[in-house]
């Protein structure tokens, strides 16, 4: 048995539950009524060097943010959070949100029903678009990780699925403040609850962070 | 123009989102998959003097739980938080879930369908079943309680709907660190997102205690 983790860091809920709103675009990743969403992250000096920005400060949320990525070997993400476009894939020379030096810095797996070639960007980071599901995903970000852990980027649904299955260990939420309304549910109803308990709960200035684990 | 406010206090809610689990019965009053829920209330002292009993710890959460009916003059809620029944009512001697003498010492109006006679309680309470929708029960409410404020209990539909109408002024939310996986919302989903901002958002070893005002 592998002693690899598949953990989820630093992900965005509003107070309301929902990870992003209605009608995400270009000019509004996170979707309607998100204004002031990501504020929190960008007041940190880790997420402004994680985007190759210059500001922000090491407050108490700046640990959660330089630490996201320790340990972690690959990561995972859903085709939604990767792009604006559905369906099959077309040549609009989208390579993600990111620029061509994303924060992955590793193999990145894309969840998606549409097979597309891997994408190499720079800095070590390579998309590679896999559609056998979320378990054969995990396994092949598990194997390209090579004994690191895989961290689960996103989206809502994507997370929604892999937490569904059990195969989250370490689940880490940013509660923004805020309420966004309507959009992308973290949580959507389940019977039973998903097998996690809280084991941290803290607040910031900013924000609210709670870290749960798979029940034993 | 009133300077009296409507506030929702101390209003649980798990992380998840949700104010009660499924199938709301006797044994279980707040459903299915909250075992721990109320917990929190039970380590205070004040949540324990509340209910007649003794117990209970002066910690970070007793002054919320101390100060929920500061300045209150009556009290709504709504009807499935006062019963499990449904639909008419019938001669079945319920009288609520808090005994002879209920926590509310003021006038506190059961938005309901179903007309039914005041019942007195002791303490000072008396439930009035009011009939003409929430914002006539609203008045009726501001008019009982002689000047003071008036304390939105719940349930959480009873506050989605004062919410959705933007007439709470206040609202303090305690987020509860577990799961409960489905069941009532206290936040169904809106276009645009209620009217409110977060004032306050603090931790304690047992919860998260969220404020929340209208926006001006």
């Amino acid at each position: 048995m592998t002693n690899q983790r598949l953990v989820v860091r630093c992900f965005m809920m509003s107070v309301d539950g929902f990870a992003a709103g209605v009608d995400q675009r270009l000019e509004q990743p996170f979707g309607d009524h998100t204004e002031g969403f990501t504020d929190w992250m960008f007041a940190t000096r880790s997420g402004n060097l994680m985007l190759g920005l210059d500001g922000g400060e090491e407050n108490a949320d700046d640990p959660f943010v330089a630490h996201s990525f320790d340990d972690i070997g690959a990561a995972i993400l859903g085709r939604n959070m990767f792009a604006t476009s559905r369906g099959p894939w077309v040549d609009d020379g989208w390579t993600g949100w990111w620029g061509p030096n994303p924060p992955y810095h590793a193999p990145t797996f894309v969840v998606t029903h549409h097979p597309r070639d891997p994408l190499v960007m720079e800095g070590g980071t390579t998309f590679h678009f896999a559609t056998a599901g979320i378990e054969d995903t995990l396994e092949r970000a598990f194997a390209a990780a090579d004994g690191k852990d895989v961290r689960l980027m996103g989206g809502a649904a994507t997370i929604g699925q892999y937490l569904a299955a059990g195969l989250v260990d370490d689940l880490h939420i940013v509660v923004v403040p805020m309420l966004i309304g309507r959009g992308e549910r973290l949580f959507p109803e389940s019977t039973p609850p998903p097998p996690y308990v809280c084991v941290e709960h803290i607040a910031t200035s900013a924000v609210v962070h709670l870290r749960f684990e798979r029940e034993r």
